[in-house]
């Protein structure tokens, strides 16, 4: 194999003026949700509605042929990796997908984190991390010379789903000022709910928080909410916001969660989303879900086109492709 | 990324023209052996053989670029899996492979079927289910608008397979009218029989059936046979068969589907393959087995030149990658 | 589709040219390290740097376009399974991962592995193997008619681990011959000690061996190394190789083979290399490891630039990258 002779598979001159167009993007790890302002913000939406066309009228393009990215995840999560999966495969990048056998594998019988990354990254161009533990991604990143993308670390971040959500809310109403944004079920223990309300804090919105007693926003969250001066109310009923709410974003009450079962069978279908509730609603709003649902929407809503929760699940994957080609310096 | 300038990975007018030669099968779902007559089974042989003879010559191409395939697995099935994987690969599409990690995921965790599916098809263009359960492809396909493409659904259908068993007698004795096709062993049971059988009725053949008392066809599958006016007779003996059998299709008779051992044991040996029972057979047949075999054909059976079973697992890539082309419009 | 307009993957004239460049390899299986001469080795070298080059600069090509490859790992390996996905992927070819469903499968409910493996080669060009049995790798051989790669066969050997050890040790140090190389730790199961020392008999080296009483090397490896006529040495303490060594390749004392748990407490700590350690160290020398480390080397010797074992996991992609185009016949 003569090298000299070989077609580069990208130029270092563009790349180096894709690397100004990313945003500054190229090479960073993405983490958390605190990196993205608002410039940023429509910065990765403009590429996300790109992305989108594309697949749309092509299915898939060259751009990240030659790359390789390690799908690393820790514990299962079919719908993150195929998301992530399928956003590299459409830039004609390729995948070492590790999905599923981490856990008795001999990377994990008594590797650190640190060793097992800094392995990868000798194989890989960027590393998607999922891992039980919070700061785990965090971690990763100091070791790795690569980008990581934190797919979710425990309790911690999930930033893309942030992401996802916010673009979804964006692409669905046109806008992000001026919304009524109604988060409702689990607001405690849901991840993505904190995430998404971080966001949401550097627009003018007004915030709606429905939950039982004991699954309410945790004082943190609030204390940002409180922090940002935004209208914000709390309530235990949906029946209380359905009608003003733009976005109605249902997570799942879990009845892991209560200790006395009798008040989780008092309490539970007042977070359910039916037909019926949804007549109250304004014509245009979206109902939003990060999934997987057990119930918390009724399948009779699937067909209102105001259900936009599997239109969400495709922005997943054209909000990753924007992320993978502007961390790997393809504007 | 400016998306005017992009080279498209396919020609729509290209594919409109396509979509009218495939018969149909664009944005089909491949559910039922039903679906097929002898009219697209001809077609979909004649893409097989052009596939082959594309795999021989360059190993892989182009045509499905830009294209995602979602093998979801709910129970494992390397064979299969792999199969789907290779084909989609030598198109030169994707895939995003979840063929062992369902039962561990949140997707299973409580999601219907009907989600898991409405979510992977934002990502995939096609969508690959092996579950076990009756009829789940079918719902599947219900909820889907990609293709679905039934991969096996418990003791219900595997279409893919009965293609490929019928596509091997095609190819190893150019032609099925006329033919004399022995299926042997496990009849009661056995699905692949049961499709194969169905499929065979379209067709001029004689059909002998060799099994234990227990393990006989089952009657709603022997009345088809019955009401198609073909010649047929059942028989407990290889030895009735062989010597007239141009097709002898071998399934394993199971230790498990019998309460009593003693009568296991007396019959067993009568449904094994060796090479003294070859030496009676036709110089030109062929001895068939879906795979995997647990010794009902011996080893040195597999020097045979009639011993076709590893050129039918090859078949299988061959009409899975004309099944892939056709419903993604690709002729 | 028009078979005789498609554009070859390959031109068969060339490959005929590569075979004969591909030093023999093109069709060959990839077993042992007894396989491997010096004359082959250097060509396996010249080759793995071309990759390195290649990689470097471009990332990715498409030599092995159209080519797909079975990765049949029966036990989990992320690191090993990681490695040729990736060397597969950045040479453009496409990968069946097999990789953690295996044991569930019915491909292991009772088939041979001569089954699985004649299955596999309907779909694949080559087949990488893992597996717990000393010895797989050649059954597996003896019965596909493509390229089998050993990746590991129990007790047995792993050729492309002991490959990517010398590679190392050529590429630090740039020479081989005169070298002075000190196997540390488990020198009696560590099956990459063996191989690379077989490796290291093909030159001019001074051997040094360090380990527990319990723990030394094997009489069948010691009389090959007697009868090599080296300079050779057995002792219990790094302290007494450290000054000498152009290479520490540090294994792991498990816990797990000592039966006197004492014993155990008292020698762990004569093989576990530190900074201080390393001061004694000559400046131009490599720690290597197979990887993965448990607390045998300090994470605090990582930042040294004689730390050679993570840039020893990339010389593994870059030597499967040689072989695989190897064995393909793409010189």
């Amino acid at each position: 194999m003569d090298i000299t002779t070989l077609t580069p598979l990208f130029n270092f001159d563009e790349m180096a003026g894709a690397a100004q167009n990313s945003n500054g993007l190229t090479g960073r790890d993405i983490l958390s949700v605190a990196q993205f302002d608002r410039e940023m913000l429509s910065y990765i939406f403009a590429r996300g509605r790109e992305m989108r066309e594309m697949v749309q009228r092509v299915g898939g393009v060259d751009m990240l042929k030659g790359y390789v990215l390690a799908c690393l995840f820790y514990e299962p999560s079919t719908r993150t990796s195929s998301s992530f999966i399928a956003a590299m495969e459409r830039l004609g990048g390729s995948v070492i997908p590790i999905t599923s056998g981490v856990k008795f594998s001999s990377v994990s019988k008594g590797e650190t984190l640190a060793d097992t990354v800094r392995t990868l990254e000798q194989y890989a161009d960027a590393i998607v991390l999922r891992h039980p533990e919070i700061g785990a991604a965090q971690k990763a990143a100091d070791y790795a010379s690569v980008p990581v993308l934190n797919a979710g670390d425990g309790a911690g971040e999930h930033p893309t789903q942030a992401l996802l959500d916010l673009f979804t809310i964006r692409e669905e109403l046109g806008r992000v000022d001026g919304l009524n944004v109604a988060m409702v079920g689990d607001l405690r223990y849901g991840r993505t709910v904190h995430s998404l309300t971080k966001l949401l804090l550097r627009y003018d919105v007004s915030l709606r928080f429905v939950s039982p007693e004991i699954l309410r926003l945790p004082l943190n969250i609030m204390n940002k909410v409180i922090d940002a001066s935004v209208d914000v109310r709390e309530t235990h009923e949906v029946a209380d916001v359905i009608e003003n709410a733009d976005v109605l974003y249902v997570t799942r009450v879990q009845k892991e969660r209560f200790s006395d079962l009798a008040q989780y069978e008092g309490v539970k279908d007042h977070y359910v989303i039916t037909p019926d509730l949804m007549e109250k609603a304004k014509n245009k709003m979206v109902v939003m879900h990060p999934l997987p649902r057990v119930g918390e929407i009724h399948y009779s809503v699937d067909n209102d086109p105001r259900a936009a929760y599997f239109r969400q699940v495709k922005n997943g994957m054209f909000i990753r492709m924007a992320l993978l080609a502007a961390v790997l310096g393809k504007a």
